[in-house]
């Protein structure tokens, strides 16, 4: 799993829709293969689509290789889709929202509040692409036959423009649309993927992981899941992996310049060859995350609200400060009542004891923790605008630790 | 109705528990017997109290004269408690709120936020003595056998430190649980009660008010009721009344002091012996509006959060601008789904539909507009604090605005 | 001023970029010219550009006729931008914002709620091109030098699909980028001109508006100044002007469609040549109204969040109740503190003073009531996609009420 | 440090204002002295008075033995009072708050939030007891002479009903007064002391703690300080200290009543001779946390905002969901601009960029990290209402970890 994404690859032009891969653990390595410890109950495949119904798309744009030519490439980066009912639904969901750091957009986020619901797909993509990916939604639901005459989807970002022509704005409609429509049930491709393609976590290669929990409130048996796209980074002098301190045992911030001869070189980084380059710590603090929750548990809007800001906590465990530029921003769903959020008629909703949503809650947390975990050890060394190489993180070292600690 | 509540009346220690009184046209002018007219169909009492349930409990503290001093009074002040299902329920009812402007206090609107439930009496008093009545709710709660641990009431306050000693704290545990235990449904006094005791509305004396209105939505009968504690000043040159500017016809703000001889007099108020009393407006812009809006239709807490914004909207027909020292503070609870808001297990739960929602906005601002004139021409003129003398509204004048009109 | 923008017309395609037009009242009838009376003291032009700096600029579409086939026409749509500091400046202002419906979309706004600022311009558009208006305001800011990464725009709409061929998506990013630099001070066109081309105010035919208000504080004289974007409807019972309640006086809703052999009727709108079509009201109360303010005054985020609250009670001084369907998306904005909102240094900004806040609080009320007025008094009746054909106000009767009234 | 604290102490009436102590070290254990570790550089007394102006005031209310009698005791509670810039000013800070989660209350939110200032004391105690300590600072306010009319103080609350007869409401103003008179600079007594005198942090002894940190923004040195009144409870599967999980390691939970005879024993919690008393875990996992946050670094309302997210990062890497039950509720202030705060006149404020407050951010994390930790090491078992005892964390066990970990 410790190979190069190299030059040779990148001169193809990929663009795949994922959604529908093998499992996930063929597309890169989870964090509990590492050892790494985790608590709480997996769903079968402990991704967001072990909740019945929901569906991933994902589209892939990698093309291109060396120096930025704005508008020319290298293109590193993508889109995500989250379908709540899958992609032939034309049915909403209740739903909530959180923002801990705003240095973001989600868009939808107003009507979301106003009436607890989200319609149509939930999509991820790179910061400067959010419009397109936005408009394309909409597209899709007037094509679909969702029902009202006008529509606001759920659509956020984070920011590829390290290793990404993010300026050159090469996500299309078309790419927007195939991502909705090829999402399927099943496992979801990991890591440099999808929105996630161009994304840093943590100071090694992120960006998407996903993750699972079960759990039993009342006799019910329900799953809530997790996809994040994970691109936040830390304040350089705290990490945590599965409730240990690993900043001083882990090898963080190795980003270089693969050609000396590339223009591009900043005051940040290095050129690989030298020396000191695993020395150099990424000092671009910031980055962001976006995590979508959804849950089979009949959870009211105002319920899923407060399920949308235990990410927070997940990112705690992990060491994180929430850093001024980082745009984490956390959107929660419920599956249930399906057929029963009527806004035409008086209708019956199955409610969820509010003394019972610690369960949920720590479900939200452990998921989210490990999902953004997912997304950091499934992720491979990406090399690319202006020869600039993110490092996935060491497997072997993260290894290591887990074993000696006996944790 | 114009006679003033002079000083021979003031020399009793008035402790009255109002809730149970007569029709509330008994206690002072309405708005619609002064011809100003008002959209919407009210109910039977045009109170908060046609929805069923609901019952209002109020204490009004009426003390000394003269010169203010602190500890001994003169006292003009007292609570208004609204229990939503009935003194003697111990189950809650959804709940939202919203702050337009807000320099107030409202307790518990946290706790309300989370879970969408208000348990308890509501409770409105003056702005220092929310702590004691706060406590007081707590005791209730706990005397009634409320089953969770702690409690956290929702108790709100407009300012009558005009009138009142407010520093004097007079309010106590004692008069507070009084409010709450005398608490019944039926007609409401308005005016100079209550917590409205002190208060003063757009240049008049002003306090407790209260309408309804009926809205009929997929062939159900619905009732909105509204009960202010008006406070409010506006900004002096925008005054309305059944959709006309009246700024320019009615006096406003001859508020003067009784006695040359105190020495509380300050620039902003004149000795009422000075000839030019009359034409002194008030300077005070600033207050407060408390607004309780209960209904029976089964709407959900994300759905009475946008409820509770509509007060806003009736201001504005009144021409307010909502002052930068006003505190606005609107609270908004549906008394449906009885026994059924169960934080235990899970439950089955009416909801009410989105794209009806307009029907019930409309009612509420139509039943806060009116709420908020009633409080004005129910109450009659004041004189408190070192004399201090709030005038009512001049009830023959707004006669002949409306007669004038022909609206 | 009241002839129909008829089909002629309609056959060309006008693509227009009106921000350099002549004085606005070249463009359409002003509020006033009607007798309809209104508080406080305008600026020179009565508009958003009176703020020193403030630079607006529009494209109008308007294309084709008859039936509507999607992806062809007809187009009645357009987008209309603000610069804050004009459209050469690359430094952002301090900003807040509120929604009192939420039955919409503003971009940017979790980024501006949590920095407080806005960086680069704010454009308003129909519902379905929010993103490519969003991107091509990103684009404009990579291709201005503004110093971020990365851009996260405030763009917002309302829906213009009853004269629009919305699902066309025939708003490029040429269209927005356009309107950005041709963005100018002085005079605003107003009525359908812009983002406002299909959009129905009040059952009436709206668009853009613009008013402005100057006041003094402490000595020193601002301006604040507004511009909607107005497409909101009432509930049918309640529309006031000038402090008067005109539903009675004026026809409402006659919309109607012009050509019989059109099949897109529907149950809502007759055949213009039925008798009856006058005394069909509008059925879709639904709607919106983006406000923009911006004001000189130095006020820091936390107060501009608290002007953004102000046009709710514009509305209601209208008869407005924010109807379930609405998205009713305020933003405020100060030019003050020039070259000193530096988010890299320390740096010293004024603040104004929060007692003094009800004078800028009453001039964003006043503002706001006549920008919605001006939007209804300047636009012309439309006839659109479908043969669709929303009325103008009419102008004579408006006239009459205020003259008749005295007031 | 590991004496209970026991029988014949609580037989004293024992109320000290602790504000003025000696070295917060002598009043029990912190967290470092235990080989714990955290990142950053703490200031001189480790507390939140290392921000110079901040004093701290405590009334700590021990008082009978027993079997619970309401309004007899026994009594475990108090009062803890900060005064931002120093029991004598009467003038306020900038300020901003949050709720992670909101089962609790802290009053004066609405208006703080509104114009982001914070005047008077703010005050912490049991929750039953808010209202008189809210009055009382609103009275100690009047006595101060504060300018303003009237006053909405920010007091908030942790639950001691286990410990404490709370529905005796035996906090009384007069305690609230001397917590706020007796308020000094210097060390603060951590642990079972003032408001956190019954209070349970994840299932040990908890209550007051504090911390602090220094960092550098441009040249300029600052300091953050952090103090908590910890009574959250984990979810019972994971507790981690110093980045790492040991909830394995420590032995949690192990209340139980000290005296068979005694009626109150319930369902959770074990006679303590039994047997099986020290398996038994805490079943009630809710409780609360409120944490206050001062600076002298120069931050805005909506800057100090974002501070107050901060704390729920720090939950996070102590393990906690922030259940559902739970008051999580944080407060931040920032003492610079002292005498520029000024509401009636226009001011010059300084301003903190807002690319450093990762700067900011990581410290108050580190700080409020600290201060939970600090409450639990500090705290002294306590037996309490009905015998009810409370054990402290055990020191030697906790040692014993972290000097195997060499972490």
């Amino acid at each position: 799993m410790n190979k190069v994404t190299g030059r040779s690859m990148l001169l193809a032009i990929l663009v795949s829709a994922c959604g529908a891969a093998g499992p996930a653990t063929a597309d890169g390595t989870r964090a509990r293969e590492l050892g790494i410890p985790f608590a709480g109950e997996p769903g079968a495949l402990n991704a967001i689509t072990d909740v019945a119904g929901v569906e991933v798309g994902q589209v892939t744009l990698i093309r291109g290789d060396g120096e930025l030519l704005v508008g020319k490439g290298p293109v590193r980066t993508g889109v995500t889709v989250v379908h709540p009912r899958g992609k032939d639904s034309t049915t909403g969901v209740f739903g909530g929202w959180f923002t801990l750091n705003a240095s973001g957009e989600m868009t939808g986020t107003t009507w979301l509040q106003e009436r607890g619901l989200i319609e149509g797909p939930i999509a991820i993509t790179n910061t400067h692409s959010v419009g397109v990916v936005r408009d394309a939604a909409v597209e899709w639901m007037v094509g679909k036959g969702w029902s009202a005459d006008w529509h606001a989807p759920v659509v956020a970002e984070t920011y590829d423009g390290g290793l990404n022509d993010i300026n050159g704005f090469h996500v299309t409609s078309a790419h927007a649309l195939q991502a909705m429509s090829s999402a399927a049930s099943g496992a979801i491709a990991e890591g440099a993927v999808g929105g996630g393609t161009g994304m840093v976590c943590n100071g090694f290669k992120g960006g998407i992981g996903t993750a699972s929990r079960r759990f039993e409130v009342g006799g019910r048996k329900y799953t809530i899941g997790v996809l994040v796209q994970c691109n936040y980074n830390w304040d350089g002098d705290d990490l945590r992996l599965g409730g240990r301190r690993v900043d001083h045992l882990l090898p963080v911030g190795e980003h270089c310049f693969t050609d000396r001869s590339i223009e591009r070189h900043n005051d940040w980084y290095p050129y690989c060859g030298d020396a000191g380059a695993r020395s150099v710590s990424m000092n671009s603090r910031d980055g962001s995350i976006i995590v979508i929750i959804a849950t089979d548990a009949p959870l009211l809007p105002h319920q899923l609200a407060r399920v949308a800001k235990r990410p927070s906590l997940a990112l705690g465990r992990l060491g994180a400060v929430s850093t001024a530029g980082s745009g984490d921003i956390f959107v929660a769903f419920s599956t249930a009542n399906a057929g029963r959020v009527d806004e035409s008629n008086h209708a019956e909703v199955s409610v969820f004891p509010n003394y019972a949503l610690t369960t949920v809650f720590t479900a939200a947390v452990q998921a989210t923790e490990e999902a953004i975990v997912n997304a950091m050890t499934a992720a491979e060394t990406v090399i690319g605008a202006s020869g600039f190489r993110v490092e996935e993180m060491p497997e072997d070292e993260v290894r290591a630790v887990f074993r000696r600690s006996g944790d």
